[in-house]
């Protein structure tokens, strides 16, 4: 392990982070709120910061290995020393729970701790939305620039080999790439503050609101989430943006360059929306009982769906008092999540489409034994290190899942309730069923679980391995 | 297709179940019972396999195709068939209800649609629980013999390669291996019926229990189970005897050829008795706040762990009033299964080591991405093609128990009920949580949901693929 490096970018992360703190602070000025917590907490991270920084040690050659455990520290980093202003101004008296609200915050979860949140000062509430902003940006360039380039299997930027010649000119490096992501990040906010605002939502609720929409995090500043506002262009407006941010960043680029062609090919985004329409037609129907016309059921169906596939968590009902089939649909989604390269969570819709093509090569090839099989997604071979990978990423998400419910259940839940709150979880999603739906919260598991739960949230937006290495021996290693 | 050749087989099958009936019909005569439904549907086994038998056309060669195909028909053919004794004699007045409880049969899954199973005449439950058996002999035939011969990709037989020159001579043919087998699953079923009379059970009980243990079915002729005779010995006895059938019978070659330490080094074996070690001791503990005692908590801990992960579902207590932990360590043995090339369903303990051991592998791919890295499993690396099998089995059986659980939902249950139901279905176990536990039973669901149920029990009993191809077009063409 190259540790000097290590230790430099985190330095470097946390005086980001102290900028980012000072910003939230800034917000708790306006209100004329107490910033003291603030100050220290920025204090600590800038002074933490620029020891990390001038750490004795040789700086040497990154490798895969330390491009990992960059990431992964870096998270656990951020949301430890994030924790500090909710911790440190009393208003979430215990570290344990201000570090599992801060971890849901930046791996863009959404799951919450707090019982009441409305009488959290505006600082923190912005804080803790900013949280939700920051993780998606992080996660973007984290899945769209970093792995590209230090893993070698990834099918989040499949979608950009499409283009052709002009792609290489658009991105020609890492830099320029987090640059171009960044200002769509910017500019679909920034819309959707205006859209917000347009209908009537105060500025401030705009801006958390939006920010938990990009980075599809879900984090409400009422205890009813989107439910409070009771207004159908509302939720609409939430509801088309969150799946806007939950399509592939790379069909971003595509569309900046013109090649439109491309989009309409794209596997992806076309099972992505298919699954969408159906889930919403499905669930209208299966709600018409409770609320008795098409308008409301659709209005309700569509709101939860987009809210649920792109990981976000918004509610805008109690969901959990939906018959059987549409709360199943809805863990079916939580399964399912966005498209890859956007900054929802989940198995991701592009992981899908390979794993349903596996099925089906396995089958072809037992009734064709010596023919050769390949495995396609728009048009283009993928290549096998990404098909197997792929499989055996899903069976590292099951079994991380599998075994979370285990150590959970030691709590003494109903198996719904801790199931779900894992699959939330790792999927990033925010609620789950049960006492972890958009009624509850995640309050009542013990510190043990809390902390469990808030490894798992970064399991799951950190695509399970970083996570993992970080437990192994041989990763802490001077040399490979 | 070569729809010659199957007809061929099939036709012989039903004959044979023909036979199996007529033994069941004895058993009636001894009681006095009435027999005619037996008649009725010997006669019609009889007649639909001669008329099978003699249909024109011209044999040609079976490929793996046809291999397959006649696997999963033969199995549904027999369900139908053996489903008319309780359809005509009344006693299952729904001929669906029927079919369902001759699919659990002969999958040795063990779940009952029957209310009250002890009005039912001894011809019927004898029949009952002697599919199980047949089933269980079926299964050893189909992973032992037939897979290994059509298709390439097998978990089952690895163990059996390890012995050396000697096992040459002890199975050079199918034929060979299939007496060979039967004369084990015999002996041990034989073994299992004197302990049980030893104990005090009747005859009749001690048989039938024992086809189910045989089987890792779980029909019991109680309807409490196993509970019904409260006796620690008889738990024990069956506990012991389901644990050995769900042992891959490699083993039982490899102690007949006395290859003990092959035996020793059995990763598979091991692991398999190390969840069931482990199971029972946290389960011990969870539920000693019920019991009181080590001692009957130990009795009914290891008896439940055996009867799950053996995939047989027998019950000698109400497990579903157990502490949350305690129901999903069960959930959890649901899906792993017993040992593969045993009589038992499941994932298979030896899936389990591969899955276990793609992770890993995965994750040192990251740590040195130019290290050459292969799975070894008994110190034999295990083909990739194999490995890869495994990972998109894994993907496949999830996949299939997911969208059930979509379709199954539209009944309105809880998704315990619904969730615990189709993995106890896919993995041939018996009872699930909740409405399907122990205190319930499968009658609960529409017709339609049957149906899908059944079509699970068979997918998860012929390893997924079989049955998936049935519904491919490709299958069905006449050239290949």
């Amino acid at each position: 392990m190259n540790y000097k490096s290590v230790f430099n970018i985190l330095g470097r992360i946390l005086i980001v982070e102290a900028g980012l703190m000072a910003v939230s602070a800034a917000v708790s000025l306006i209100y004329r709120e107490s910033i003291l917590s603030f100050l220290f907490a920025i204090l600590i991270a800038a002074a933490a910061g620029a020891v990390l920084c001038v750490l004795p040690g040789k700086r040497e050659q990154i490798y895969a290995r330390e491009g990992f455990v960059i990431v992964a520290l870096s998270w656990v980093t951020m949301s430890a020393v994030g924790a500090l202003p909710f911790f440190l101004s009393g208003h979430i008296p215990s570290f344990i729970d201000a570090f599992f609200e801060t971890v849901s915050g930046f791996t863009t979860t959404g799951s919450t701790i707090l019982t009441n949140v409305e009488v959290m000062p505006y600082g923190l509430l912005f804080w803790r939305s900013f949280t939700h902003w920051v993780g998606g940006m992080g996660v973007l360039v984290f899945v769209l620039a970093i792995i590209p380039m230090i893993g070698t299997r990834s099918v989040h930027l499949m979608r950009a080999e499409v283009p052709g010649p002009t792609k290489g000119k658009l991105v020609p490096k890492m830099k320029s790439t987090a640059m171009i992501l960044y200002g769509i990040y910017v500019i679909l906010t920034a819309a959707e503050v205006i859209f917000l605002v347009a209908g009537g939502m105060p500025l401030f609720d705009a801006l958390v609101h939006s920010f938990g929409s990009a980075g599809t995090g879900g984090f409400s500043i009422k205890n009813k989430s989107i439910e409070y506002y009771g207004s159908a262009y509302i939720e609409t407006v939430i509801g088309v943006f969150v799946i806007l941010f939950g399509i592939n960043f790379n069909i971003y680029f595509l569309l900046l360059i013109k090649e439109f062609k491309s989009i309409f090919k794209n596997e992806e985004l076309r099972l992505y929306l298919c699954i969408i329409a159906v889930s919403v037609i499905i669930i209208t129907f299966d709600i018409m009982k409770i609320f008795g016309t098409v308008g409301s059921s659709l209005r309700y169906a569509f709101f939860q769906v987009a809210s649920i596939i792109t990981t976000t968590g918004y509610s805008s009902i109690n969901f959990d008092l939906w018959p059987s089939l549409s709360r199943y649909i809805l863990v079916l989604l939580m399964f399912a999540g966005a498209c890859a390269g956007s900054t929802g969570g989940g198995l991701k819709t592009s992981r899908l489409i390979i794993l349903f093509k596996s099925i089906r090569r396995e089958i072809r090839k037992l009734l064709h034994p010596r023919s050769v099989n390949i495995i396609e997604m728009d048009d283009k071979v993928v290549d096998e290190s990404i098909v197997g990978g792929t499989t055996v990423y899903f069976v590292a998400y099951m079994l991380v899942l599998l075994l979370s419910v285990f150590f959970v259940s030691f709590d003494g839940y109903d198996l719904e309730t801790t199931t779900t709150a894992v699959i939330s979880c790792i999927s990033n999603i925010g609620p789950g069923l049960n006492l972890v739906g958009p009624a509850g919260n995640f309050s009542i598991f013990s510190p043990g679980s809390k902390v469990l739960l808030s490894l798992v949230m970064l399991i799951g937006r950190l695509e399970i391995y970083p996570v993992l290495m970080l437990f192994l021996p041989a990763t802490w290693r001077r040399k490979m």
